[in-house]
């Protein structure tokens, strides 16, 4: 298996897959770039799912993220895309996905985004 | 880009302008005058809202709350007043706006402000 | 305005009277008597409402605590006599007021008591 | 008023007797005797209810509590026992009682029952 | 009673067999061996069920955990397993099985799975 | 015993008059009256002493801070108060009181008084 | 092993008796009578010592807590005592025993004894 | 007495003045401007003195923090600057300011600052 | 590099042999067997030490903590044990392991050991 | 000023160049690459100094954590060349640097390291 950043997601077959039920992951180790003035952003990323018929692997998982580590990424806009890219690969039966970025200027913002088939 | 306390938001296209999904926003750096003894008041501010075609940046929000810093402001009315001002300007789905106002005689006020289309 | 103990609630107008929004108010600062001992207990009071066209000034709720200081009242009996006394006041839409009494014998006891037009 | 361990409850009226309003009581005093060992259980004991013409006095609920010191009492059966007496004794609108007892074994259980007319 | 890991459970009959009620069992003791790195793997599991006929017996479920201790487990499958020897042994009305998996690499993985007749 | 307010503490002999060891007292429900405004004020105090031949009697340290309720008291001085008069009553070894004050202004203030023989 | 509450302690040697280390034992398990009134008290004790030649065993610890569970014993006096009691078993370097006694009153009692060779 | 912000001091003679005792005073309610940008910054400010002849009075301490509202101030400089104020006033024995400045660029900064005679 | 549990470390060179400065490690993934009883036994193990010319390399370090995992190990020796293999590894300036495990029969234990040249 | 990643800091004199104090600044925005993985590290930066002519600028900084973000860095290694760096830019009268790093295999890595003139 790969151990360079990529934006592709390793998957497996859901052990259960007429069952509906829960996998939550979350890591306070997500930074990417600030689009306008290219400093260096910190964020918790959280993401909850009901799997259909496929599993994110955790260490496919763990490079996706790192691949945002020297790119651009606006807060509302990166969480979406985490969750877009996830729904493409997984097609969950519902996903949440949240971004909780550190303190700037005083602010700390948080974006949830959530789908459903 | 301004960076004088102003009481007009600076926003920017929705990134995913066709789904619901939440922006929270919140700082413990807002200060305001007390109307009647004309001491500083200070609170902790939550938004939460959901974008239509809008967003509010970042570091304009900081400049608007920045403004009631010398503007005598009431607890249940501020709240309601920032509120205002982000539908305006917004027009968003749904908005809630908190204001966690400190300790005075003893007594913590917390005001909690919603409004959707 | 008085600064003496007293059963009179100051109130002022509703800044937005047409719109349901939250006002909540705690305090770790309401003492009385025990009706059967007359020793003091101690209590954490939270008052929860949504205002009609009233508001509670927090002066005159202060000085509304403090005149329970050398009465006696029961846990259950004052927690119902507060609230009937802020909806007398106030008239609100709705109103929560719970009373958290600090332990005796090993017990922690909290009384809620609603009400809404 | 006796200060011996009885499982009899002294009531009286509750003051309100037409509001729906709930009465919270907790306690990290419980003790009783596991059944199979004969050593010593420990528990925090939580009930809430909503009174319809009695409510409990508190240091009968100490002695009631006190009375299973030295009795044996299995978790799951014990916490249902101490809401059917209650509910003898205080005919509820609704109850809920929580025993959350200590590690044993590396497990921690907690049992939660509840009544309502 | 047995004293080594064992994949049975020992059962008692539900003291209220007529009432619905809820029993929450939780150990951060649990150990399993990753499938793939034969490294261990640490998680807290808890339990929740409300029984039918039969609950479980408090040291046959630690038996029941510790016999994943030399056995490889992955994270999904192993959270579905728990619950499914659960309802087998119990035939519980309902029953919620979490594994929250310690961190590795950085991402910390929670699990929850349902059951009810 | 009294039940009512008293300056006067009751002490009993050190159980262990020739050792050096360490009672802490503490309790969150003093309350005493500002003798500026009238108003009440809340305070923890806390107390560690050393006995030499005598300790104070738990209820009568209760009456004690009660005798405070309806009297004018600086933090400062009332602090040094309470230590000067158990000083007097036990003549420790040695001791501190500790005054913890709720907030005013949004200014919280503790005052710390030791003595040792 | 016995399995009663007994007032003998159970000791294995230390199995590192030239060095000097540290071992710390707490429990909130412990309970005992009020002398005066016979009401039940409960308390966490805490046993910290640097070995000689003996440490003591730990369930041989639990039932000698447990032996206090049907005698008066005051604050002060039972901190002393079970001090001395393991001062007399095991003879160590040093030790300090600390019970911290639940509220009573309004008032939460600590008592702290050490003892060294 | 002023209720203006200001940079005098009003104190009061010390209640116990051959003892060495503590005053702790902590606000979260500082607010000055940077001094590069202009902005608002906020932070925790802590006083702890040992007391000679005087104690600042409250509130006069609340107009003096109060006086940094609309003026520039570095961290380091202005924590150096408040002790400086102090001292001046009251000739403490002793005395340590804290400035505990909120996050800026991802960065916190605390300054500490000591003095005795 | 070895996958496999083993008692024996892997080193490396101290990067700056000649300061003295402190490295902490900490896991609450270490298990061994009761060596009475059979049954798994959970702690969580920190080791802070001085180094001299060696550090100890993680993943060693994770790997050995791992080779317990199927041995009897007693609370105080187990800690003794743990120290004696790292000095003789790394003979460090100093260091001390802390040994805190989980609770047995309501009782928490922590055995501290420490060395130093 | 830059805003790019550097390893030279700005400075700034010191204030109250002849008075020990201390500034302490902590961020968790820290990262750098495991040089054997190549894999993203992160770790909470602490220092702790106390000025002699120079303070560090704050912005400088966050720019000179930042040029570590795609560098290869050793735990022990890097909090080291941290402190050297800082050590030779202030010429401090003493300093600490903490590097807490996060899990890794279950282990958490805390170094420390201290210079003083």
């Amino acid at each position: 298996m790969s151990t360079q950043p990529s934006k592709e997601f390793v998957t497996f077959p859901n052990p259960r897959p007429g069952r509906r039920y829960t996998i939550t992951i979350d890591t306070d180790e997500f930074t990417a770039l600030c689009p306008v003035t290219g400093q260096p952003d910190f964020a918790t990323i959280t993401l909850e799912y009901v799997p259909d018929t496929l599993c994110v692997e955790l260490k496919s998982l763990k490079l996706y993220l790192w691949s945002y580590r020297n790119e651009g990424a606006f807060h509302e806009d990166v969480t979406n895309r985490i969750m877009d890219d996830l729904v493409k690969a997984l097609d969950p039966l519902s996903i949440t996905v949240t971004g909780d970025f550190n303190i700037r200027g005083g602010l700390r913002t948080r974006v949830e985004v959530s789908h459903s088939k």
